[in-house]
């Protein structure tokens, strides 16, 4: 045998990469690849909308085309790269905005945004930590691909009597427009710009599970996860999410503020890789899943704490897809 | 003031992102610009390396054509895309590794490879959990731009007075010919083919710092950097690291086992993040840094256990920038 065949040997599999290891990075991958699913476009080109030459958001190209054909003083189609800008005339803020909410708002009257308009404008910028460019009505956000911004907190104890750490588990209610009866994290919301992400925590930890802000300001910044796919509504999201963990006392039980849940439940963490792995059993007895976006945080949180090993196949792929969305 | 002003305030900033937090940011990221770096280049383009239509490595464009040139029957410019394709007629793992050893060797006799020879095969492929293509000397493995694996483990302890954590920090050999008397992790090394990640943290441990199976075998694999960029010897680095923590008993004492550090230290996580940005005395009094990829791996240490605060300006960009390279 040639000396150098050694370095062909197959990697022995660790005592931790069991099968079960490599099933359960195989089906997160699969929960990742949701939320990052562009499918539903059926081929159709994203056309990035371009401010200042700093990239601001995407719109489908047959929105693009439509809105530099109606709005030509507003927008233009560049000839040479296929992005739509906003006209330079529209030099600050303040014009860019009032100019888009009169498009917006024929589009709305048009029946091409016939939904969930709120009389609510979203920050639009290059970058999280840059000003906004203009701000655009809620309805319209993923329409323009804006970046969407979230902070989303994995609320754990530890039990006291084995060491072990459990996840407390939201279930949503089921009256939400949205995802009703899937599971959630404790604590979750869109990131308003009037506040710092850890103000929002805080006050989101208030709001949706009493936590009192003395332990709500224990939460510490753990990370960051980003998607971009078309969601089942067939909106484009464009998000970061924020994570945070945040350590609650052992005899501390969350309560439904804001009526938005239908209950708590505290999880060891082998159901809470099941569930996301395949689905579980929700506060009210109905076998679910979590929330699509929620996964990623969840899986972020076992991948840091070291509940999945390196050696199972597809791990590495798995830890990068945490992040396939711009981090901007 | 019009109703939609309120979402154009500027972020408050957070109890947690305080200046110093927004230098540590700033700090951090030149850090990673550091392994990131493709200047020394001189904008020579990389041209991929292919075998069986997979990227298994890249090349500089001038070394590509050397290849293509001395040796048409074996490498093959492709003229559609630029890419260096291995002829197909090598169509086996061994006889592509005989075929490139003629070629290294005759570089090799040229001048071309003349540092650091080592007879000691390494594993090509186009990912890390697939089977090799082929294997090259390790002298090669960097003009080849070959993705290179490691594992790099945070060996910390908790100060049971304060419940504090303290980082262990290696002072390398000032005999090593590479990074002499810098800091490094406690445990870290290439990754073999025969072993398992895991499998090696456990023998590099045991190795590099004399830590016993029984508590090596804590370790958890908690994620991944990479890093794609030009070292200061010229060669280019297209590395994955596999991060692991350890946490060691309090009285626990590493042991230069090897002969390759001048000796070890216990910090607290100040020490650690000022190293980290701007240097800090070794075990034997010198002021120095990090070894250069040590860095990111200890910046993912401390975004992990919630040591920065989201809110510091760059705080999504650096995460993101701790995994540039391809994570394959």
């Amino acid at each position: 045998m040639p000396f150098w065949l050694a370095t062909f040997a197959v990697r022995v599999p660790s005592p931790t990469a069991s099968a079960a290891q490599s099933d359960l990075v195989a089906a997160f991958r699969r929960r990742i690849a949701e939320v990052n699913d562009l499918s539903a476009l059926g081929g159709e080109a994203l056309v990035p909308l371009v401010v200042d030459g700093a990239r601001v958001g995407e719109l489908r190209a047959s929105l693009a085309s439509e809105l530099g054909e109606r709005w030509p003083d507003l927008f233009r189609r560049d000839p040479d790269r296929d992005v739509l800008a906003l006209a330079p005339s529209l030099s600050d803020a303040d014009a860019r905005t009032a100019a888009v909410a009169g498009v917006t708002a024929a589009l709305r009257d048009d029946g091409t945004f016939s939904k969930g308009w709120r009389d609510e404008l979203c920050a639009v910028g290059a970058a999280f930590y840059a000003p906004p460019a203009f701000s655009i009505e809620r309805a319209c956000y993923p329409a323009f691909g804006v970046k969407g911004y979230g902070i989303h907190v994995n609320a754990f104890c530890v039990d006291p009597s084995t060491g072990e750490r459990q996840l407390w588990v939201a279930t949503r209610s089921r009256q939400k427009s949205t995802w009703p009866g899937m599971l959630d994290n404790l604590v979750a919301g869109q990131q308003p710009a009037e506040l710092s992400l850890y103000q929002n925590v805080v006050k989101e930890a208030g709001e949706e599970a009493g936590i009192p802000e003395e332990i709500a300001r224990r939460a510490k910044s753990v990370g960051v996860c980003s998607y971009r796919g078309v969601d089942e509504w067939g909106q484009l999201k464009n998000d970061v999410l924020f994570c945070y963990d945040l350590e609650l006392p052992w005899d501390f039980e969350p309560v439904a503020v804001d009526g938005e849940v239908e209950g708590f439940e505290r999880w060891d963490l082998d159901r809470v890789a099941a569930a996301v792995a395949t689905g579980a059993n929700n506060a009210i007895g109905e076998f679910t899943s979590y929330k699509p976006n929620c996964n990623l945080v969840v899986i972020d949180f076992l991948v840091r704490i070291g509940w999945l090993s390196a050696d199972a196949p597809g791990y590495l792929q798995l830890v990068d897809e945490l992040r396939q969305g711009d981090c901007r």
